[in-house]
C-alpha cells in the first residue's frame, strides 16, 4: 500500500527533486537610451511551464525578459533585459540544472552598438543599423560537456515541421516544441496554443488548449523522456 | 454672483468644450511577423494627460500605441501599433480639434520593408537593416492651414533645453515640454516627472511630482496659452 502510494505521489509530482531551468519571454536588444529592438513573445507559455514544474515538484528557475507576468507561486525568478543577459544568467546557474527548457524568444542579433546617447534624426532618408550575432543560449547549454534534458521551442510563421527538426539536429537538442505563430488564435499574447513535439526518436501532437493546461501535459513527456535518458 | 460663478467653474474645466487630441504611448515597427522596433514610452504621460483633459472639461481623443494601461474614462481611444498608423488615425480626426498634444514616443523610422515570414537566422554574423523615415505627425498638424493649438513633447538624454527649443521652432509648435529621460527617478516608467516647458515668449519649471498632477498643471497652462492666442 505505500509503494502505490508513492508510485501514486510520483505519477502526480514527475519532476520531483529535480531542478529545471526555464527561459521566458523576449529578450530587448538597445539601439540607444531610448529605442530598442524587440519581439511579439509575452512570456505567458514560458511563465506557464515555469508553474507546471512548481506543481510537478521541481525546484524551479526562471529567466525571464521584459513581461508584464508575475512569477508563478515557489519559483526564483531572475529578470533580464538583453540576450548576453541571458546568456550570462543561464550560464551561471546551470551546473545544478537537469532540465533545462529555452521557451524564451532571445533576438538572433543585436545592433553593434548602444548609443550612449539618444540619436538624433537627421535629414537623412535612410539609416542603416549594423547588427551583430547574439549568443546562442540554447545551442551552448545543450553543447556542455554534461548537458542537462534540453527542450527547445521553435516559434516559425512556415515550413514549422521542417525548421523545428532542423533545430533539434543541429542544435543536439534533447526535445523540441514547435508552434505556428501565424495563426492568430495560437500566437503571441494568446493564452490558447498547440504545440508540435518532436525528439531523435518520435513525435507527438499537443492540440489546442489553454498555456497552462498544454505546459502540464509538456511537462508530463519531458518527465517521461528525462527519465528514459 | 452666477457671473462669479460661471467664473469659477470656467476656472476649473478650462477646457470646456474643446476638442483634444492626444497621442501616448511607443509605436512598433514591424522587422518581420516576429520582430520589431520600439522605445521605451510607457505612454502614463500621454495617458494621464488624456485623464487631466476630461477632467478639465474637453472632448478628448487618445490616439495610442500599444501600452498596457487602460483608456480614461469619458475619453475615445485608438489603438495603433507603426507611426504611420498613428498619423493616419490623427490625419482622419484633425479637423475638428482645437488641441493637440503629441505625446507619442513616435519611432522616426521604420524598416525599409516588412518580411512577410520570420527572417531565419543565418550563419553571416553581420546583419543591416535599412531603415526609412517616418512621417512626421506633430510637424504636420503644426504645418496644417489651420493648424490647432499644437503642444509637443522633448525627451531627451542630453542639451535638453537646447533641442527642445530647436524644435518648438523648427516645427512651428506653439508650446514643447521638455523632460530629461536620462534621470531615471523621472524617466520611462516612472509614476513621476518633470518638465520644463517653452513657447515662443517665454519659459516655465513644473517640477517633479506624480504624472496626473504634472498633467493637470501643464493644461492649465495650455489652456492659458491656447486662449491668448
Amino acid at each position: 500500500e505505500l509503494a502505490d502510494a508513492l508510485i501514486q505521489s510520483a505519477g502526480k509530482r514527475p519532476l520531483q527533486g529535480l531542478c529545471v531551468m526555464i527561459t521566458a519571454g523576449p529578450t530587448r536588444e538597445a539601439i540607444d537610451p531610448v529605442r530598442y529592438l524587440s519581439n511579439h513573445s509575452s512570456g505567458k507559455m514560458g511563465y506557464a511551464l515555469a508553474q507546471a514544474a512548481v506543481e510537478a515538484g521541481a525546484k524551479v528557475t526562471l529567466v525571464s525578459g521584459p513581461v508584464s507576468l508575475d512569477a508563478p507561486l515557489g519559483c526564483e525568478r531572475v529578470l533580464i533585459q538583453t540576450a548576453q543577459q541571458m546568456h550570462n544568467a543561464v550560464t551561471e546557474r546551470i551546473a545544478k540544472t537537469d532540465i533545462f527548457i529555452g521557451c524564451a524568444a532571445v533576438s538572433d542579433y543585436r545592433p553593434s552598438l548602444c548609443e550612449e546617447q539618444k540619436i538624433k534624426k537627421t535629414d537623412k532618408d535612410k539609416l542603416t543599423l549594423t547588427l551583430v550575432k547574439n549568443p546562442d543560449i540554447l545551442g551552448d547549454v545543450a553543447a556542455l560537456s554534461h548537458p542537462p534534458f534540453t527542450l527547445g521551442f521553435a516559434a516559425e510563421t512556415q515550413q514549422v515541421k521542417q525548421y523545428a527538426q532542423h533545430k533539434l539536429v543541429n542544435k543536439k537538442l534533447d526535445m523540441i516544441a514547435a508552434n505556428d505563430v501565424s495563426k492568430q488564435n495560437i500566437g503571441f499574447n494568446s493564452d490558447m496554443n498547440a504545440l508540435n513535439v518532436y525528439w531523435a526518436t518520435g513525435e507527438t501532437s499537443l492540440p489546442i488548449t489553454d498555456k497552462l493546461n498544454l505546459a502540464r501535459q509538456l511537462l508530463e513527456l519531458v518527465a517521461a523522456k528525462y527519465k528514459e535518458k
